[in-house]
């Protein structure tokens, strides 16, 4: 018989489905809009495309191995609650327990970041680490760790929220409530409203050149702008870099890990515009024996990262 | 026949030795001064201190199952290679291969604070966590992780140093070269320099009235202060708490661990005054889940919890 696995990527805006054999390759995709309304009808959509991709594909239930769900944190481990999640706007969801009574079997579900880790440690390029850091700079910024070769949840699942370690109190004020997360001074949305900023003070003219009419400017103008020599651009980008280069560097030197990987919108839309001086500064910055060995790229697995990282927990045997 | 373990704690300054059963308590301890000279004196004191502490047990080679010996980092792993070591003041000594030479025996050597968190793991209050971040502050301030249940090292020895992590990038100059370290902020040394600049601007005559004449005021003398009410010292006590508090409040989100252990002198020694007001600040700053079930306290090891940490290296099986 044949034996594939389902994988879901549930996003605040959009859900990714994705279903593949089990040798960690995706066979086929379908993208959904995430519907607004309340837990139950994120739930029914999920299950209704997946359905949808099965039947695209032609296989059949008794074909699905297993399943696998990534969602936006904080998700409470082992219980695969959903808690107070800003992404998603929900309260409290029991998604392992809803998901699994509505397919009527075992559900794996883990944050995204810790899925994204998964993919990156199981199939990526630098799978070969023990010691795998994972950070996406995306809207937000989170983080997904791989220690002595496990994946590291943590106490209560919590761990990985690299985005909201705070690298400057007097600074910018962050959608958690603090000041000066590294993700309020160097994620995509704390570009955008430096951006805006930079905007309503009748600079950044070559930045809005490069913006669509009826758009704001947002990390994709500004790496345009860059590419076509803009110093404000340009400017912009290395404050981002160092902020995200004093955030990694602390990583680092609190993890020592064999990789660092990126992944995320952000990063992967800027690449070397931003990869490169977040490298240097790292390279530069901390302790020399935890440069040595040390790794800093991009995922090659790119937006589908989280999808084999389902692929991978279902085919690892996470539970 | 009985079995004893030999446990070694080398300092900058001094070397502690401890002898224990097997059941990983300590029947008796010898303190030795750091010889200032090269690295083979401090080797020979390591080895003469040891045989002295036998002698004067009545404890024969024989009934030696194990050595572990605990060092400043950095030290490259599994080599147990002491590399650029500021405390030490060595390039590059090759400790566990040396002394394991001397002694004719393999011999376990790990960082200190690695050393520590394996006391507090096996032999401490909160052995039951197996999330486990310790956080010495001490003259300087380092980390020690166990993940998953493992000590966690990193990709090549160089993981915990929690110290190093920048919280305040326009900060005070640390001793790595960098600005705006957590030990550069909230450290022994740190509170000296800051009790140093408080004095030379003529402020601070409570602190210094406590201070013993020919000395200057430290991490002591301000919690005397601070306890007989002077408020300059609370003022700077409250200071530093909030870094330590920043400090840990990220680390919290970023392991999610069931408990955040403090040792070292300082905080042992200014005890509530200091770990109140960091517990009160991370309970506060921290994601609702990471929270829920989280520990913070200070080791009921004290100064011993090193050789502890190097009683259960041996009984444990580390290598």
């Amino acid at each position: 018989m044949r034996e594939f696995v389902l994988a879901v990527d549930l996003g605040a805006t959009k859900i990714l489905l994705g279903i593949g054999p089990k040798d960690g390759t995706i066979l086929s995709k379908k993208r959904l809009l995430t519907p607004s309304g309340d837990p139950a009808q994120v739930l029914d959509a999920i299950v209704n495309g997946a359905s949808q991709l099965m039947q695209d594909c032609g296989v059949s239930d008794k074909e699905i191995t297993g399943i696998a769900v990534a969602t936006p944190g904080p998700l409470a481990y082992p219980e695969g609650i959903v808690r107070d999640s800003p992404n998603l706007n929900w309260k409290r969801v029991e998604l392992k327990k809803e998901l699994s009574q509505r397919w009527g079997r075992p559900v794996i579900v883990e944050k995204d970041t810790n899925m994204a880790v998964l993919g990156e440690y199981y199939y990526g390029h630098y799978a070969k680490s023990n010691h795998l850091l994972y950070i996406t700079v995306s809207t937000g910024i989170g983080g997904g760790i791989v220690a002595n070769g496990q994946l590291y949840r943590g106490n209560i699942g919590g761990a990985g929220e690299v985005g909201h370690m705070v690298i400057d109190p007097g600074g910018r004020k962050c959608g958690c409530g603090r000041q000066g997360c590294l993700e309020a001074l160097a994620s995509g949305s704390a570009i955008s409203q430096q951006l805006d900023e930079i905007i309503n003070q009748g600079q950044g003219l070559a930045i809005l050149a490069c913006t669509p009419p009826g758009q704001k400017p947002s990390a994709r103008e500004l790496g345009i702008a860059a590419r076509e020599g803009d110093r404000e651009a340009s400017l912009l980008i290395a404050k981002i870099a160092e902020y995200l280069g004093i955030g990694v560097a602390n990583l680092v030197n609190i993890f020592s890990p064999g990789a660092v990987i990126f992944g995320g919108g952000v990063i992967l839309g800027l690449k070397d515009l931003l990869l490169k001086p977040v490298r240097d500064y790292v390279y530069k910055n901390v302790f020399a024996l935890n440069r040595e060995e040390l790794v800093i790229d991009c995922t090659e697995l790119g937006n589908d990262i989280v999808l084999y990282g389902c692929l991978a927990a279902v085919n690892k045997n996470y539970v």
